[in-house]
């Protein structure tokens, strides 16, 4: 199901009340399918989340938490013990979808401890509480996307390329995502913007994803090649460059994708300022720089055979390190939903954090 | 059939006498399997040249003039003269095989040449003296590769990684390659080298041809994405960048594979050298600067389908272009057959152009 021009397509909604369903876009089939499910017995949420139709972690958080009403609704009926009981066996068994997902064990622990700390009277009225939670979580998520977008596209002049990297869009989280909260954003504001999107070797969220999310939305949208970058700068293409970030240190060295780094330092190179749009919860303050953030390497098959076929001489050696760490000298601002900061200095990063934003 | 370890695998040769076949590297089944084809009819030469079993410009030319042999071999009975213009129909038919391949041409017209100028009696002698020429394209060929490489391996020091963009290697060529060249040299000569090869999106030269073409030789060789050059190089990983060039100006900026401009940028970044090497008949004097060179803009296709199946969604935009510009500013050196130009001025080009070498 397409949405209607420039509607953004939620990645995780509820639809209806407390008897309603949990409605996800399979992320799986994007970006050859647009196709929403509807939710209705927790073993599906759960396969859903194994499967990883939903992804990103504040978006499995929300699709849990709503996974959560969907398991308790079967229970209506129950003596309200059993009722709590429910709850808890439903929290269980969803954290068992994504071992890894701190995310998905935030939300399942909420939604636990309203329903074990309530003092509500019947089921119907603990669903409701339980709802209500679940909207809360994702109500929390979109405001903060929304207030990433508002600070960051204060920062955009009109008429401007901007380039990205990989994936920082609405389909990881329950709102309009992080850097592509940016660019929404600028264009609902009316500004004149064209992105360029690096396809992002080896797993191409940029090519499959960010694309796909800036053409739901209207937005003007070119894929290049992550070689590509840097000749797209040159020729004046591109005015800012603005990614998302996986973990930021206490002085503002930021990890993300690989390739980031790269983008980074040619953007530097061709006076182009570089941001980074990130929630104040990716700040890790217990790492003093990016020399302290471990990088993952990942499976060398990403590359050897990335696209299900080989491209590369069997038994090759290949270096593949998920993450690479901009420094903070490279970044002109990082954009959270308490503001900007800029630049970017422990002090300046310690004070924001501080602030009630 | 696999070489022994670090002997080279000709991409293109002769086996015999005059009434030998030539001996091709089927470069369609790279890096998947390595076979050579023993071709003696010229129909099947012809097949080969077409089917890209055999590619890059050099190459190209040696198997054709080998394939002009193949073809006369048929008509060493007929009379003198039928026996010539036998050998001008098989050069009009090789011709045909790839309709803009200059070297193709060059060649063909060379070996045409020969027979209509020869002053020999019988068909024997004339095939022979075929073949003589057809020797001496490609040991003209092996000799440029070789003193490519002794020029470049004088440059390097031991215990260094080396970066390299696309595939500059042997198997284009009757010899070792242009910057492969280099690597094979240092390595012959007892260096310790190890080499980053970018898999080169979109069309995976890096990953499908240099990885195999140093596997072979047996000089390690680590395969990464494109992406992943910057962070290699703040890792410590690579003390020199080599690439080959498509085409060069007469002020020393190199066209060459789309991603050669931001590895070379990132190289400056990080102090480290940045080296083409290309014959001298890769520098165009007509073109005074690289603003000059047209950039070929190609395929969607090749990006949004680049691994026989769809990665981006369907009708998005794309922008592909073959070529990006590396300014002779970014650039320590040009490596040629003549020596190194070094630093790369537009007086220092034309000093070793006019030279002899």
């Amino acid at each position: 199901m397409n949405s209607p021009a420039s509607q953004p397509l939620r990645s995780v909604r509820w639809s209806g009340d407390a008897s309603g369903s949990l409605i996800l876009v399979d992320q799986t089939l994007i970006p050859l399918e647009t196709r929403e499910l509807d939710l209705r017995t927790v073993e599906e949420v759960w396969e859903a989340i194994k499967m990883l139709r939903v992804r990103g972690a504040p978006a499995i958080g929300c699709a849990a938490a709503y996974g959560v009403v969907v398991g308790a609704q079967t229970h209506l009926n129950s003596p309200r013990d059993a009722f709590v009981a429910r709850v808890a066996e439903v929290c269980d068994y969803l954290a068992e979808s994504r071992p890894t997902a701190v995310n998905l064990f935030w939300a399942l622990d909420r939604m636990r401890a309203v329903a074990g700390a309530s003092s509500l009277e019947t089921p119907q009225e603990l669903l409701e509480e339980l709802l209500d939670t679940a909207r809360a979580i994702e109500t929390e998520d979109r405001e903060m996307c929304a207030a990433i977008g508002r600070h960051g596209a204060a920062l955009l002049p009109d008429n401007i390329g901007i380039l990205t990297h990989c994936n920082a869009g609405g389909l990881a989280t329950a709102g309009d995502g992080t850097a592509l909260a940016i660019m929404f954003e600028a264009a609902a504001q009316g500004k004149n913007i064209h992105v360029y999107a690096d396809e992002t070797r080896p797993l191409l969220q940029g090519a499959r994803l960010t694309t796909w999310e800036l053409m739901q939305r209207n937005v003007p949208v070119t894929l290049i090649c992550d070689s590509m970058a840097g000749w797209a700068m040159k020729e004046g293409r591109v005015q800012a460059v603005i990614t998302g970030a996986d973990r930021i240190a206490a002085n503002g060295d930021s990890a993300n994708k690989i390739g980031t780094y790269s983008v980074a330092l040619l953007a530097k190179a061709h006076g182009i300022p570089f941001y980074i749009a990130a929630p104040s919860s990716t700040f890790d303050l217990s790492l003093e720089t990016g020399e302290d953030i471990p990088i993952e390497e990942r499976n060398p098959e990403e590359i050897t055979h990335g696209f299900g076929r080989q491209t590369a001489p069997t038994g090759v050696a290949v270096y593949n390190p998920a993450f690479d760490v901009v420094p903070a000298s490279h970044i002109q601002g990082i954009v959270t939903e308490k503001g900007v900061i800029s630049p970017v200095t422990t002090e300046n990063v310690r004070a924001l954090l501080g602030s009630n934003g």
